[in-house]
């Protein structure tokens, strides 16, 4: 019995009696109360492994704010650190792995995924958040893409250039295309365990995508965003409808081609205006976004102000969901994003 | 008398017998010769400042590739520097400033920057090359866009997430039009100075213009391109036309809104398909591009394959002048580039 589904209606384009809203990386460094279970969880992936420390933080932002949503705490990474790739963190540095894949050879011995056992901590995670949220709001499941867990463990980390990962597609694009397609059969087995442990949405982040050029992004990564669309398992235990929402950052030239996978939403960032977003994919989805996260280092009145740029940019009408245009930052004050929620809130179409 | 102006050319759409070719960052670290020079300068901004190393920089590819124009060899931060911000470089990281701009009063402070006498180095280096280059091809001056230039100032450096910049931006946007105004004033001087010189055109590289919504690249970048486009002498001291191309990297969705500023041409990265570009401006400038760097990565018969595809996306007719779609990589095999050139050289429409 899910008290609210706001969430999950906008997802789908039915009516709402206000737009959602939820945050990318809502659970995360900008709480003091996040950074206090980290500290004590002594580093990022024992929080991530850890059940009852990853639903701790789910929680923590809904503790502080009217969200509409929830979204399993979690990385993009946990894929490849199941498959052997070995994730560390250094300080002040980014994710690395210490085994990267850089040959064909590397990526035939790459194992195959079984996420029910490798990745139950995910799954055990999303079962606990679910009983503790008690249907206050929907839960969100996520993965990386297909491309944009390919460029770190080709890479072996972030990277400026993309120079070994594509290297790798232009040099040898079967070996590219092995990998990106056993990775595309990973994140559909893992976003399909997470809906049977109890995700009612589902997200894939491409942060990615937009360093490819046109033609490059429907062939290494929309063709495997397609591939999961067409997998996933997109309804719940309960026989619910469990929307897909896409999300390439950097993407807003090819919303109409992203739209065509049949996904239910696309992720549109602040570069793309959100009038255009939904003239390009002509109402066939529903867009979430897109306030630029700096947009919270202002002062409250010039926070409402952009908030209802967004919102009128949209336009009014089903089918949006309110969120920034990117994960939110590090060093944004907490007070500013209850201004961001209300200035949501309070929004009516033509003020 | 200059003895090849098929890139002039281009850029003002006449036509040309080929379509003309340069790379953005030709002298760079990929050209063994270049790092030979950069070595014995001890560092990179002694090779900015001393005409004479950075005319042997700038000649080098020309010795090795029949390259269509020359562009100087400088860098976009020499106009903070000159403002006494103090540049400085780290090894292993990029460029920092000493003293960024934090507030409205470090912004009120800054000193106007009479180019002819604290960027001389710039201009001797132009008159100097001009010489050396005795007509064989044009010679391009450049500067980075306010905005860009902006982001350094503010931020002290490189920055992922641009939340110094952006918050200033935000929280008292009439500093951020002060010192975008003002820096817009320096850059057209500076780029005056360099046609006085002997620059026979002009680009302005708007690196960071894309990390920004539609709206605020209208109003905080855009809207000083067009005062650079307004300001600028585009007659050379010899009475010839004087070609400014525009770029902003991830623009792609703003074309249209720049050739508007009534520019000559724009720089597309390869994130858009020149196709598209072309469709977007009306063929009101010649588009500069647009080669994803990463395929000089790949060998040769792939190479070849894509210089063919930008070429065929663009569609032949006169206004086309090929470059990669930003700065060519530090580890790419020269051999790859003169692959690039002779397959840009090689190709027919309609092939």
């Amino acid at each position: 019995m899910l008290k609210n589904d706001r969430f999950l209606r906008a997802l789908l384009r039915q009516e709402v009696d206000r737009t959602p809203v939820w945050i990318m990386r809502q659970a995360g460094r900008y709480l003091p109360e996040y950074l206090a279970v980290r500290k004590e969880a002594g580093n990022f992936m024992t929080l991530c492994q850890t059940p009852e420390l990853a639903c701790e933080v789910t929680l923590q932002p809904l503790r502080r704010f009217p969200l509409d949503a929830a979204i399993l705490f979690s990385d993009i990474l946990t894929i490849p650190d199941a498959m052997g790739l070995g994730l560390y963190f250094e300080t002040g540095e980014g994710p690395k792995f210490e085994r990267p894949l850089r040959t064909r050879r590397d990526i035939e011995q790459m194992p195959t995924l079984d996420p029910m056992n490798e990745l139950r901590y995910v799954t055990d995670a999303v079962s606990l958040i679910r009983r503790e949220l008690d249907g206050a709001v929907p839960l969100i499941g996520f993965s990386g893409s297909p491309w944009t867990l390919a460029t770190y463990m080709v890479e072996g980390g972030g990277t400026k250039d993309f120079a070994k990962v594509k290297g790798l597609a232009y040099s040898d694009p079967s070996a590219m295309h092995m990998l990106l397609d056993r990775t595309a059969t990973a994140v559909i087995d893992y976003l399909n365990a997470q809906v049977a442990a109890g995700a009612q949405a589902l997200m894939v982040f491409d942060t990615w995508g937009g360093v490819l050029s046109s033609r490059d992004y429907a062939e290494f990564s929309l063709a495997y965003l397609q591939k999961i669309v067409d997998g996933l398992q997109r309804v719940s235990p309960d026989g619910d409808t469990v929307p897909v929402i896409l999300f390439t950052k950097n993407g807003g030239q090819w919303l109409d081609k992203m739209a065509a996978t049949g996904c239910d939403a696309l992720g549109v960032d602040w570069t793309t205006e959100l009038s255009e977003a939904r003239a390009r994919t002509g109402d066939r989805v529903a867009l979430q976004g897109n306030l630029d996260p700096s947009v919270l280092y202002a002062e409250p009145e010039r926070i409402r102000a952009e908030v209802h740029r967004v919102l009128e940019s949209f336009g009014g009408g089903p089918g949006h969901v309110f969120n920034l245009g990117h994960g939110i930052h590090q060093y944004v004050n907490p007070d500013h994003v209850s201004v961001m929620i209300d200035a949501v809130h309070n929004w009516r179409p033509g003020q």
